[in-house]
């Protein structure tokens, strides 16, 4: 059997939670599962459970077609990948990154791996590692079709969904960054609604089943707000900017009398008040999509 | 019939998007339904459908038991009922304010009533206007028990679910404060997505389905970090905040890449700095609720 066409191995690099979480599905899916990780220690569960360690990253990348990098960013991945052992035990060999980092590194990394013949996709990981072998996990894939056609059987074996988004190396990346800053806003928000609430004498467990109908209700909004963006319509009709500025501002005056940080609401009034001042007051906050990129 | 047990009329005051929602459900239910705006001319679909037109703030209250009102903040319903015809009007009945402001607010309007000999509840309505007479609408209620049973009959004719908060009057709009907190970031976040997305090449139909899936995220995640909120406890198992910090920060060089402002996520990379220099690296970001609200 060819290195190329072994579909039984697959090493894993790079093992906190997630990279943990990856080999785990490997190894539940019948994969003999190669890892390493920077600091030791970190595989005992991992070996127990049948994956072989390895001594080095060298000898990982070199017991599998395929490996899967999942570290902290792409600082983290250069520091692991671009060694002349590592790099030389990949050539002919195919990497696929799932560490988190910009389109701009994807493209730098795809670049990296031509020169030395690596064979390379990149791809970003959506879910938490709870979701990692079961159907909610969510994979998204860029770079060349085939090598992601060729290397699906193993990715499968993560359960989940995978979305191959094209043959541009960054566009996992690009996906992956709108997804996080959607995702790392609402958790600031969710965070600072914590403290507001408990300085009301509100706790946690009374306000989640309604911020859980909050978050409930934004795929359908999202969804419409799309439409509106792609055409450049933003109907306030239904809740205008000039409504919304205000229920932002009650948010900033009880936080900060409650002696709460409300620096993150105080910018995004300040942006609201920006879209009203430059003519959009009827419009839905959603217009802020255009002002902030206004040149 | 006295004027307190009479359920079938109903004065909306302020026919913005939402009092218009609410008087169309009441219409809807049958009830006989007494509108009034301040800016004339936003009644003509309602009266088309059976509403009773009322010259005056005060006409309008005097015409049933229970006022809905529902403006823009408590500026704008201060305008409106604290003024001597209509504050006389409104004497020994009962106004429910579904205005969003402060719970401050809530309170200064309760002692107003109070003086008055005004029956008063306050309220917030979590949902959009299209969920308004379906079993989508969320409303919250705070004020005196036994005023909101006896008017609840007239409530649910608004559909959804009315919960009940207690007693203490600023309740419903310290859940309502907590709540547009989480809506408005959120809402922030995926604007400024759309513009980093669209700045990638990424379109807003594009990402969409994605984005809903962050969304679909989110619920289960609030229910897990509130009980640790409520606990002190703030696990980074699976995701420390040193982790997420350095996706904070690729999201603030994209935008800034591209041109497009990243003051929120600037904001919050430097909370989640913060957080971890005060100790708190192996902990999840929501350990910020603590953070923000540290004296
Ligand atoms: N956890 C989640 O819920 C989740 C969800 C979706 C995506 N992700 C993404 O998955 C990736 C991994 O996340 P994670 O949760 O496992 O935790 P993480 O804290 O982001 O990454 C920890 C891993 O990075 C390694 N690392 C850091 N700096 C390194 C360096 N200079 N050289 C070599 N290795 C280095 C660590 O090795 P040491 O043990 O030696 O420090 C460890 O293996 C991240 O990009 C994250 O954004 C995570
Ligand atoms: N729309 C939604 O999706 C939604 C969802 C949940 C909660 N809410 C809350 O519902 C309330 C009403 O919202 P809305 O969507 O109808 O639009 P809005 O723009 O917040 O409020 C518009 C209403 O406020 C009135 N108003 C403003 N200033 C006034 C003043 N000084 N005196 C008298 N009336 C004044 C307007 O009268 P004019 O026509 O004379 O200007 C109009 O009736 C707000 O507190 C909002 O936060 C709205």
């Amino acid at each position: 059997m060819s290195v190329h066409t072994d579909r039984s191995s697959v090493t894993v690099l790079g093992l906190g939670p997630m990279g943990r979480a990856l080999a785990g599905a490997f190894l539940d899916a019948g994969l003999r599962t190669t890892v390493w990780n920077r600091t030791p220690g970190r595989d005992t569960d991992l070996v127990a459970r049948g994956a072989v360690p390895a001594a080095s990253p060298e000898e990982a990348v070199a017991a599998a077609p395929l490996t899967v990098v999942c570290v902290v960013n792409y600082d983290a991945s250069d520091a692991v990948l671009r060694q002349d052992a590592v790099t030389t035990a990949l050539k002919g060999r195919t990497v696929v990154n799932l560490s988190a980092d910009t389109p701009e590194r994807s493209r730098d990394t795809a670049a990296w791996a031509g020169r030395h013949g690596v064979r390379y996709l990149d791809g970003a990981i959506m879910t938490p590692t709870t979701t990692i072998g079961t159907d909610a996990g969510v994979f998204l894939h860029s770079g060349p079709e085939e090598l992601y056609r060729e290397h699906r059987p193993v990715l499968d074996a993560l359960g989940g969904s995978h979305t191959h988004l094209g043959e541009d190396i960054g566009r996992a990346a690009a996906y992956d960054i709108a997804l996080l800053d959607i995702f790392w806003t609402s958790m600031a928000g969710y965070a600072h609604a914590l403290a507001v609430a408990r300085a009301e004498g509100v706790t946690a467990e009374e306000l989640a089943p309604f911020a859980g109908g909050i978050a409930a209700i934004l795929p359908p909004l999202f969804t419409q707000f799309a439409a509106d963006a792609d055409a450049g319509t933003y109907s306030g009709e239904v809740n205008p900017v000039t409504s919304a500025v205000s229920t932002m501002a009650h948010v900033v005056h009880a936080s900060e009398g409650h002696g709460i940080d409300a620096s993150v609401m105080r910018v995004i009034e300040g942006q609201a008040r920006r879209v009203i001042a430059l003519g959009h007051g009827a419009d839905a906050f959603t217009r802020l999509a255009e002002v902030l990129a206004r040149r």
